[in-house]
């Protein structure tokens, strides 16, 4: 746990009902400023500054807990949007992923 | 190789310095629509529809790929995109992950 890690913060005291997901090495949290209804948050338990920093073993599981969370929840148009950096918009540093489930007309325009 | 799929035409016929990079299972390209300078797409070689159909083997290889790829163009600031349906953008229906690299002033907004 890094001091001062806002993350590091929620992964420790993020109560039950707000997991959305959650195995040993990752939880799965609500976006608290949701672009889209049910904006989530992979976020791995352990601190990794960015994506840069990834351990090789956190980074290939991130597939798989991916594809657990949207399975599970049945999302079938969804963006996965990683920011890395500062200039790409990384405003917390602790690695984490954006899922946002997305709906026809929902207003949201991504351009990529 | 699917019939009719662009990427597939594409992974069969890039030329070589039209790689930015390649293993067995991936080639990376330059995005021929790009957003901002330097766009690129990580295609895996297999056609597989979207993210929900790749392989676990393809999904758990994809990171340490995007972290080749970033780590040889030393990219500092990027951000890492997968569409995944028609909501949510994906206009080919060949899983692509884009990887934009982001400058101070590129006049990218991204809003996630």
């Amino acid at each position: 746990m890094e001091k001062d890690c806002v993350f590091c913060r929620i992964v420790a005291g993020v109560k039950e009902e707000d997991k959305i997901w959650e195995d040993e090495e990752f939880i799965v949290i609500k976006d608290v400023n949701p672009k889209v209804d049910g904006h989530l948050l992979v976020i791995p338990k352990e601190h990794f500054r960015s994506f840069l920093n990834l351990s090789s073993e956190i980074g290939e599981k991130l597939f798989g807990v991916v594809r657990k969370v949207v399975g599970k929840l049945e999302m079938k148009d969804f963006n996965l949007i990683v920011n890395n950096g500062k200039f790409a918009g990384q405003l917390v540093g602790h690695f984490h992923l954006h899922i946002l489930p997305r709906r026809k007309g929902d207003g949201f325009r991504l351009n990529v």
